[in-house]
Parts: structure tokens; C-alpha cells; sequence
């Protein structure tokens, strides 16, 4: 038992894109050892199955959610909990070290000597490529592939023309409420207008879905209800999505 | 059950970087569903711990591994496997669809009439920030990530200089076998030589070792004894882990 002079420890984790089933392990142990779960918004509630019974559940997104709880707020809010001896799930969606504010949080708690641990999750990239039938990199098509948001407030506009240039596919998160900016800036940066293009909502989760077409037509996503949150993919190996039916992920059998 | 009339399904499982811990529900339960293993050498000995007694293993990784099999001959296997009504776990390390060969192998049995469905892993690139306690991406350092790899007869050689340009966080998978090039072609595309570099060696496995400097000395890693199975990673983010003990995987504690 942590006592109040001793910090508790806080475990950042990822939970991944939303289905239960694509916690890894380890997160599912570091849930169920936790007191105290602050849990973003985004986060499938069906994650408080991995709840140890009395697990005091909080909910701190910021995006447009329950309440709206300032960064600032979520990390006092972790700090707090932590130096009262109690050991906090920092619950996130995705993986905290890929635009979510892992970094920071992880920072901003050692520096007021607080011990961190960070549990990798599966980022919804990747559960949008499962999703598509695809994968990111394809020796036919790229030799990599580059994660970039949108979201210009939060980190600045990316530089299309020398993403462009690089040729690796692209998974653009946050991006749905300037898709129109998103073609305007690929196209201007010489990228052919025909290049194949997807919109996954929901990648992972239930209610999954999934657009396909080229970077000329993107805007037509939104038309055809695609929306946050959302991943757009851009890219060559997107092709290989358009001879499939969409996929949408089936149910794993039981372990026997 | 199959009849060797239908098909049996072929779950293409990335089982992540290395620790048990680290692979997802639903790799767990499809590992344990399944007949037949076909594994990459790459992979942990240790995720045998998920076969279901009596499942037939077999190790068939290309890179210097107990066997030598070719892509093909691989393909092959998981067809006849599949064909003979048997369920197949084709397990990766990482992700199947980065780096993974996920994509063409699932292409190959599609168009011979298998199912197939992937299950998402942890990539090393995410483990390795995760043994540095670094995010990949930072507002304060850039916008986004690039995964590459160096091994240029799989892939091509990336253009460093659209890289350095675009200014995202980079991670070079396969590149230890040409980390001096990989720098010089970092040097030459205008990166400045002080900026942070890092190399993590079995990232996310017991073995894990990492190495932090810079750009300019990225050659230095391999006195250090920093060998494959490695990632390099470069960019502002690696900066944080400098001021960091390097971090271990600690032991997760057990559910109460």
C-alpha cells in the first residue's frame, strides 16, 4: 500500500482505438491495479470492464465531451490523485506517445517526482489500416509512411509539399473539420489528384466506417457522413483497400 | 470445424515487440484458436506461452534465423495450411502492416479464396519511445512521426532530404546495418549534427538496451554495442529522454 508521504504511481495508458479486445495485456493489468482512472473522452466506455470493482472513474476529455477539462486541469487533476498515495490510470485512446499528450503529462508528473509508467496502445492508424484491408507500407508503393494531424491550433500546418515529396503514405489525424484545406494543400503541393484516398471513423470501434476514393474527391467524405473522429489515409497502398469489400472486424473466436 | 472443402481462416497476428505482456486481447484469443503457427524469427520464443496444447509450430523467419524461408515458399505454407481446412496463426513481431509483409500476404490468400483478417500489434518504433520516455510526436518539436526503413533493397532509399524538410520525428526501422550512410544522408539533406538521436535495441523485449546522442555521432551506437534488432530514432522528442534514466519495462503488477 502506497502511504501519503510515498506518491502513488500513474500508469499512462493506451487502450488503443476502441474495441475492448485491442488492449494489450499489460494494460489490462495496469487498469485493474489502478484506484483511480482519469479517462479522455474519446475512450470507448466499454474500457470500464477492465474496472477493479470501487474504481473511482473520472472522465476529463477535452473534445466536445462530458465535460471539458483543460489540460492544465487533467494534469493537476493526476497529480493530485497521485500524491494522496493512490495509484491513477491515465486512460487514453490510441498510444499516449502518438498525439496524446503522453509526453507532456509524463513530464510535466516526474518533474514533481511522481514515478510514470506509459502503456503502448494500438493507435487508430492502424486499426484504420486493418480496417481498409490494407497496410501502411508496401514495397510496391512506399518505403514508410508518415502520422501528421490536421489539427492546425495544435500543431501547426504540416509542410504538404515536402510530405509530398517524401512519398510516404500519409495518416492525417484530426483532420476532419479542414479535409477541404487537407486537398487543397496536397494537391498545390503536386501530389496527382487521382491518388487513392480513405476516411476511417471510428477505426477499430464498433461503429466503424469506412470511405474510399481518390484525393480529388476527398471533401465528398463528409458528404457520404464521415466524421470526427476520423483518420484519413492518402497513398498508393489505399489502392489495394478499393478491390476489397470493406472489412469491418469480425468476432474472434472464443479460446476453446 | 473445417472441412478441407472450405478454406480455414489465416489471422495474420502481430504479437508486438517482444513482451508477452504487450500483445493484445484479441491476438491472445486468435493464437489460441488456431492449428497451425507460422512464426517470424523475430519473434519471442516466450508467445509460445499462448498456443493452445498440441497447436503444430513452426518457425519460418527469412532474417538469419534457425531456417532461411523465402516470402514465397512462406506464402506458400500459409496457403497449404489454410487450403487443408486448417485455422493458421501467421504471427509477426510488431504490426503486420508496417514493415510486415501484411499487406501482400493477405493479397496472396485473398486471390487463392482464404480469408484472412489482421490483428494490429505494438511496432517497435512505439516501444522504443516508450523505453525512452519520449512521446513521438510533441507540439513544442514537430507535427508528426515518420516510420522509414534503411534497408535499402527492401524499400529504396528514403529521400532524407524531403525527411529533414518536412520536419517530423523520425524512426528507421532496419538501419543498423547502414547507420553510418544513414547519417551522412541525414548530414548532407541539411540536418543539423547536434540534433538528439537515439537507438533502441530489442525494443519492448527483456533484452532492451538503448543508446542517446546525436545525429553526428549516430555511428558511435554500434561501439556502444547497439546491433539488430534495432530502431534509430531522430528528432527534437528524443531530447527529453536525455534528461531521463534510461527506463526499463518494469514489472506490471498482478490483478488483485
Amino acid at each position: 500500500m502506497n502511504s501519503p508521504l510515498k506518491p502513488g504511481k500513474v500508469w499512462l495508458v493506451g487502450v488503443g482505438p476502441g474495441s475492448p479486445d485491442l488492449v494489450t495485456v499489460r494494460a489490462v493489468r495496469a487498469l485493474a491495479a489502478a484506484d483511480v482512472w482519469l479517462v479522455d473522452d474519446l475512450v470507448a466506455p466499454e474500457m470500464s470492464c477492465y474496472a477493479r470493482p470501487g474504481t473511482h472513474v473520472e472522465w476529463v476529455g477535452k473534445r466536445g465531451g462530458r465535460c471539458s477539462v483543460t489540460q492544465a486541469r487533467i494534469q493537476q487533476l493526476t497529480l493530485q490523485h497521485a500524491l494522496a498515495g493512490r495509484t491513477v490510470a491515465r486512460v487514453k485512446g490510441g498510444d499516449p506517445l502518438l498525439f496524446g499528450r503522453g509526453g507532456e503529462e509524463a513530464a510535466f508528473l516526474r518533474a514533481h517526482g511522481v514515478p510514470v509508467e506509459v502503456v503502448n496502445g494500438i493507435s487508430s492508424g492502424m486499426a484504420a489500416a486493418q480496417a481498409l484491408g490494407v497496410a501502411l507500407t508496401h514495397r510496391a508503393h512506399c518505403h514508410g509512411v508518415t502520422f501528421v494531424t490536421g489539427h492546425t491550433s495544435e500543431h501547426g500546418s504540416p509542410d504538404w509539399e515536402a510530405l509530398v515529396r517524401g512519398g510516404t503514405t500519409l495518416v492525417i489525424y484530426m483532420g476532419m473539420s479542414r479535409l477541404a484545406a487537407i486537398r487543397d494543400g496536397l494537391l498545390a503541393a503536386g501530389m496527382r489528384p487521382d491518388m487513392p484516398a480513405a476516411v476511417v471513423m471510428h477505426a477499430g470501434g464498433a461503429e466503424q466506417r469506412s470511405w474510399t476514393g481518390t484525393v480529388q474527391a476527398l471533401a465528398e467524405a463528409l458528404a457520404a457522413g464521415m466524421a470526427s473522429p476520423a483518420v484519413v489515409l492518402v497513398g498508393g497502398v489505399v489502392a489495394e483497400a478499393m478491390a476489397l469489400p470493406s472489412e469491418l472486424p469480425s468476432a474472434v473466436p472464443a479460446v476453446p
